[in-house]
């Protein structure tokens, strides 16, 4: 299990893949975003994005799920205080599969609480064709491995 | 419908109110944030949480559920490019009741597209004790109303 101590910067870590179905887009949006381009197909194709694409919240979702599948599961993870610029850069679309990066930029121990740490993140998400489709930067809490 | 034009900074709308079931709760987060504070009621009463608590990210979708319901729905909404700076300042738990708060905080005409506007918001999230759980700054697309 990692601690605070194993992330190291530089470090990069490849995550994924998830593919995002039609069904998953308007089920997720309907009930978080409902906004005609990413529930209905007709009104979508009349739209600025010619077609469904996903919530940006999805997006961060999907990217969420394999972050946590491929780093914090095996992680002494303790939850995140928050998310720094996330960029939405283009549209995910029915059928998409997405791949993420992580990339470690900075490590930090707490100056309050000697069991922890703050590990900063900057993360890109791609889709099949190579495209980066959302960039975020965020921080998470790890117990120390001494802690 | 709300264009561009109708956004004055300064102006603040409350939003919602949403509750959240510890089935939402664990339905979310099995799918895209499977944390064990998030999905095990057990193992969350161990953690730091001393109980079961919401996935961050499905906080900011209950959040744009309201944003969209309260706003969007009836406004020329063409998407956003980013948000910056979320904050989950408390836990939200289950049988926990949201409401919101957006304030305008800024508004651009377009340089590059004289049929759209940028409408910036600073929002945040009380739960049913007046507790802040959440707050972000987002940044919206608008059609003008001349456009």
């Amino acid at each position: 299990m990692r601690h605070f101590e194993d992330f190291k910067v530089g470090e990069v870590t490849e995550i994924g893949p998830v593919s995002v179905s039609e069904e998953e887009i308007v089920e997720f949006a309907s009930r978080y975003d409902p906004q005609p381009f990413h529930i209905d197909p007709e009104a979508a194709q009349a739209s600025p994005f010619g077609g469904l694409i996903a919530s940006g919240w999805h997006t961060t979702a999907l990217f969420m799920g394999m972050f946590v599948r491929a780093i914090l599961l095996d992680s002494a993870s303790l939850g995140s205080p928050g998310v720094e610029e996330i960029r939405w850069t283009a549209p995910v679309r029915p059928g998409d599969k997405l791949t993420g990066r992580v990339t470690v930029t900075d490590v930090q121990p707490s100056e309050r609480n000697a069991n922890r740490g703050t590990v900063f993140t900057t993360s890109e998400v791609f889709n099949q064709d190579g495209t980066l489709v959302m960039s975020l930067n965020a921080r998470g809490f790890f117990a120390r491995r001494e802690g």
